[in-house]
């Protein structure tokens, strides 16, 4: 038997061991026992991997190649991620579930053994580091033929209920230094169980994007005293013709300078720092919001848009109070049968070309009926 | 009649106007004429697009939306870059050529009209600009059939006078800053014409990957009082096993903290800081080692790879000292049937996962016979 936890909006976490040792933390609704234990034989856990320095640009790469071999698409049957059944001993051992959290089997990240730290950035003379930091696999429903869109309110509360509790207990390890729930979702960007869930990567180190971030939120405050983002958010508002959803809590919009054919950023109207800060009110009026964002994006062409849905927020320790929490849902679908790739320009140079204004993309979301 | 040029080996270049205005330059190697007028009906020119500041990260993104309706994997009788032909006036209006360089048709960066600057970077409040610049596409050979790697050493050797000579005359533009020529190929990154060709991106501000790598440069150069990327191929000769080519002047290999299943840098060893630096010595040995990278990149799989090649170089005003050519060639393909994703983790956070050591994939190329 695990720990149990009473959590907000009725919501109990209770902890099991896997056989292999990892943790699984069922996240329910109605105080289910879930003591089930997992049946399956131990299998040896892959190794941690290595942190190279890409001295070029001064970022780190993890090196996971104890990856190559994971699982890649299976059908329903085999999947790992339904509950478990007559034909196969899954991931979940019991035989159903609302929402559950469990370490990922085949992590790129790992917390470390012992003592860590990140080696010191010396140009190509950096040492290697360990890729210290810890992967969590989120399912969304038992239902292996759900999206998330197909989610009821109540369900979504649960996930961003289960998200908080992720972002509070990972943020009080001393080698993580990030947390970034998200969700990939179709075949066309590489997603390999069809099954509706998400990751949640916590980094010991300051992804690439977000160093960036924290650099332009830093500058824009010493220059202005304002918090960069809250500006953006009044933009927004000010210009209206981006927004796709609101209600009382949350606002989305389609960003003024969006990267991607469909792009979202949904955001708190009341900002916080990361997902541990939101209120029980921003909490609660979210499910409503996320779930009419999700119905119109795959309503623009009537078919499931591939997309990634990654939570961007602080970091754990630096850069509290110029960080904002908020979420953002990019697709590369351009058209049926049309995909945005990047290639040249974007992933050599870095350098984003848009074929569509995001005034249009905006309308095309706020077109659909739901 | 346009200009007529003599290059470096018995190179010539032939500038002719096309029917809409835009010029096609025929680099050959036999003293070819090349008077055939373009007959296609004139059509008009799409504007210029907007540049709008991505202010979280403080990236120009280009909206370039009269792109939308291009040209889409047309079959072989359609290929508007093959040489005219008695079914189709193309793009050359010569009935062969061998390598031209012309204006792209739906440019995402135009010469401006008049004077032009960036708009100062003042977070969400920051002005449009204009995506000024210039694009233009290259052909490698008249050939459709042909990849990179079926070209002859000769002809190779025109295609690096035709980007040197690219280069030299985009730098005098006042409103380039940067210049970046690449290949990308393969239908899984989006290429959406078979013919072999490149593209040549000259950008009026830095791409935020140069804008980095100029950054990393500069810091360790204040450190050290070295140049990074030097350091960098020094260690690389060091440590050996990464190496996958290399001749008297050039050196390839598979970078230390490569992001890409299949990545190899390509360098000069007396460096430069771009292409028109590059000395006839260097340009005479480039042909031999990039036909044997893109001949071991075919050949570990034994299928065409999808890959992206991209000349890094230094900016055309700054950073000169700093920044050094080399070309970069990435291949998102891991396994025959597999492709490596840009998911979460990289796409949303910029933080690369790679599941294979670069080790792994420069012995694989190394153990290709050719």
């Amino acid at each position: 038997m695990g720990a149990s936890k009473r959590l907000e909006a009725g919501i109990t976490r209770n902890d099991r061991e896997m056989a292999d040792g990892r943790t699984i933390r069922y996240y329910d609704t109605q105080g289910q026992a879930r003591n089930i234990a997992d049946q399956r034989p131990v299998e040896e856990q892959p190794g941690i991997g290595e942190l190279r320095l890409d001295p070029l640009v001064n970022e780190w790469v993890v090196m996971a190649a104890h990856r190559q071999g994971r699982i890649f698409l299976p059908p329903k049957e085999l999947c790992p991620l339904c509950a478990t059944h007559a034909d196969l001993l899954t991931e979940i051992p019991e035989s159903d579930y609302e929402v559950v959290v469990f370490d990922n089997r085949s992590p790129s990240l790992r917390p470390p053994l012992g003592d860590w730290a990140l080696p010191d950035l010396v140009g190509p003379d950096t040492d290697a580091g360990t890729s210290a930091g810890k992967c969590e696999v989120i399912c969304f429903t038992a239902d292996h033929g759900q999206s998330f869109k197909d989610l009821t309110p109540a369900r979504v509360r649960v996930l961003i209920e289960a998200w908080q509790d992720r972002v509070r207990e990972l943020s009080k390890e001393s080698f993580i230094e990030h947390i970034a729930p998200f969700e990939n979702r179709g075949e066309e960007i590489g997603v390999t169980l069809a099954h509706p869930h998400g990751q949640i990567y916590a980094y010991s180190y300051l992804p690439p994007r977000v160093e960036k971030m924290l650099k332009a939120a830093s500058d824009f405050n010493s220059k202005t005293g304002k918090n960069l983002f809250d500006e953006v958010v009044a933009r927004e508002i000010r210009d209206e013709e981006r927004i796709v959803a609101r209600n009382s809590e949350w606002i989305a919009f389609v960003p003024y300078a969006a990267r991607y054919p469909f792009e979202i950023h949904v955001a708190p109207l009341k900002p916080v720092a990361d997902l541990a800060e939101l209120s029980v009110e921003q909490s609660d009026a979210f499910p409503e919001v996320a779930l009419e964002v999700m119905k119109r994006l795959d309503g623009v062409f009537g078919i499931e848009m591939a997309y990634i849905a990654a939570w961007h927020q602080a970091p754990v320790r630096v850069g509290r109070d110029l960080l904002r929490l908020h979420w953002q849902i990019t697709s590369v679908r351009r058209a049926p049968g049309k995909l945005k790739y990047l290639a040249g320009s974007e992933s050599a140079m870095g350098a984003f070309i848009m074929d569509m204004k995001p005034e249009q993309s905006a309308g095309q979301l706020r077109d659909v009926k739901i």
